[in-house]
């Protein structure tokens, strides 16, 4: 159990590009915001699922300065002053190290806004645990989700030495299987001393936002603007863990980052012939595809495997094989 | 040449269930709407390829009723009076029987909205001949056009004997290919008192139409209600051939029937990938695609050989060898 509710802080990162669910997501409106799964935005569902675990004044939210208004909206019961945009985007080493900076002091979780948790009480059990090896250990922990097949779409964590690894090839996630690894579901939890240290230690660049001092608007627009773009994993977590300074904690509560368009076959039904529809669809001697309509009449026929997506201004149509590559669209 | 403009009626026929373009054409905007082909719509054409072989006052459009207002604003040049609404479709056996009943007398040619003619002086050239040869014999002139490779899309004309035989598998196209078959476009040129002779002969559901004194709306939906479907050709065409009336002109003119999303194709540049793109479409590692965009966004990533269409409120995407069954699809 969390010692006490006021010693426990959580971050949610809330940045994104939109990219992965254009035209659904946007830049202005990205993945946390889709209400596809589950009926509530991905953002709300991240916060509710921490109910109980932490009070709504201790949950504070690191997003893009264009999105804060957006944000305020969909989590109102969150202070509003915890709620803060960064001027630009410079991957999750900054944006942790401004979450510290928030915090201030006692222990702190770090977690996204667009991942599905399909069991809350396992999820609560194993950020407890985590807590409790974090706050009994100068170390920064982080939960590993037990993998359910060699997916190559995520990073690894050797559970042994809390060691990071890229996304790997298929063969080389067999293999890791085998070896037990976890996925890395960029969940961190510790003691916001320890992560001031390790930002002081590895990431001199970083270390200033951790002071809590800047805040407004002119200067943290300074403070970002010669910052390197670089992840937390990379600029900490990577030297921490040479160090014997990152503990795993496994976890396994049906997790889900919701990369792309593939998930709707995993969280919507489908029809006999293997197509998922949502919304105004129909699709005529087709199969396997995920056709998504936010508006637009969509009729299809003959197509398989395809994903068709149409809001009111914006049209997809890309394979299943290949909707992890919408970066490569410019919209 | 024509003896005198006031001896020769044109008759176009402009019905449409607008269904091969869908969404791009629709039940209330059918196909001889597009604008796609040539900045002007078909039915526009149409009538501008008559331009000195006809003067517009003896130009009559037989059209869906529905459609009626739509088509004088098309075509402000033909008197109110000689456009018509049919308040049912009958196919065009009921159709010509109308429009000989509006022609009066004289000698009249039919044709249709929705077809391109590439070189406007040699179909004029055509059609003054078929007038000449209707003017000598009584016979009712149909215009074969020289085919262009052995398509199944059109139904083919015996140029010795006049007889229609209908689409063909391939092998039987190649076949009339080599003994000389021409396509059958649908244009019919004859005095009128021959067409309402064969009418007499042939289709005595029909003759009624002919008369000419059934204009009125209470009027039309009487005599269509109990009128057959039936096609001109099967009405009349068929047995006036058999009892030696038709004679057959050829003609070779770039005729197009323009019959679906394949004639994109044919008139539209095409990228270095053989993407055809009109509007705002974006193909990335894409090939041999037709897409189209009225309004919304196309962004296509990994795609071959389909046709995507996008209005403001519908969205088509079909394989091109499918393109000719969007009959299967309920809009």
């Amino acid at each position: 159990m969390v010692q006490s509710s006021t010693d426990f802080k959580a971050v949610i990162l809330a940045g994104g590009s939109g990219e992965r669910f254009w035209p659904l997501s946007t830049p202005e409106r990205p993945k946390q915001f889709l209400k596809v799964f589950g009926g509530e935005s991905l953002i709300r569902q991240a916060v509710s699922r921490l109910e109980g675990l932490v009070s709504p004044e201790n949950v504070y939210v690191v997003t893009a300065r264009s999105l804060v208004n957006a944000t305020k909206r969909e989590l109102p019961e969150i202070p509003a002053a915890n709620i803060v945009g960064e001027p630009m985007r410079r991957d999750t080493g900054a944006a942790i190290a401004l979450a510290v900076g928030l915090c201030g002091e006692g222990t702190m979780g770090v977690f996204s806004s667009d991942q599905l948790v399909g069991d809350v009480k396992g999820f609560q059990s194993v950020v407890k645990k985590a807590v409790a090896v974090a706050n009994k250990e100068p170390k920064i922990v982080t939960i590993g989700i037990m993998p359910t097949e060699p997916s190559t779409a995520f990073g690894y964590v050797n559970p042994q030495c809390g060691r990071f690894v890229e996304k790997p090839g298929l063969q080389k996630a067999k293999g890791y299987l085998t070896r037990g690894f976890l996925w890395n579901a960029g969940m961190f939890i510790g003691r916001i001393d320890v992560f001031k240290e390790a930002f002081a230690a590895y990431a001199p660049d970083l270390v200033k936002l951790c002071g809590g001092g800047i805040r407004r608007t002119c200067q943290l627009r300074k403070a970002y603007e010669p910052l390197p773009r670089i992840s937390f994993d990379f600029a900490v977590m990577e030297r921490l863990s040479d160090a014997g300074g990152v503990a795993v904690v496994p976890g396994d509560f049906g997790w889900d980052d919701v990369g792309g368009y593939a998930a709707f076959d995993r969280y919507y039904p489908h029809d006999d012939a293997g197509n998922v529809a949502d919304g105004d669809c129909a699709l005529v001697e087709s199969s396997g595809n995920i056709c998504v309509s936010k508006g637009p009449k969509i009729r299809v026929l003959g197509i398989s495997d395809l994903v068709v997506v149409a809001t009111k201004d914006s049209v997809l149509v890309v394979p299943k094989s290949r909707a992890g590559e919408l970066k490569k669209i410019k919209a």
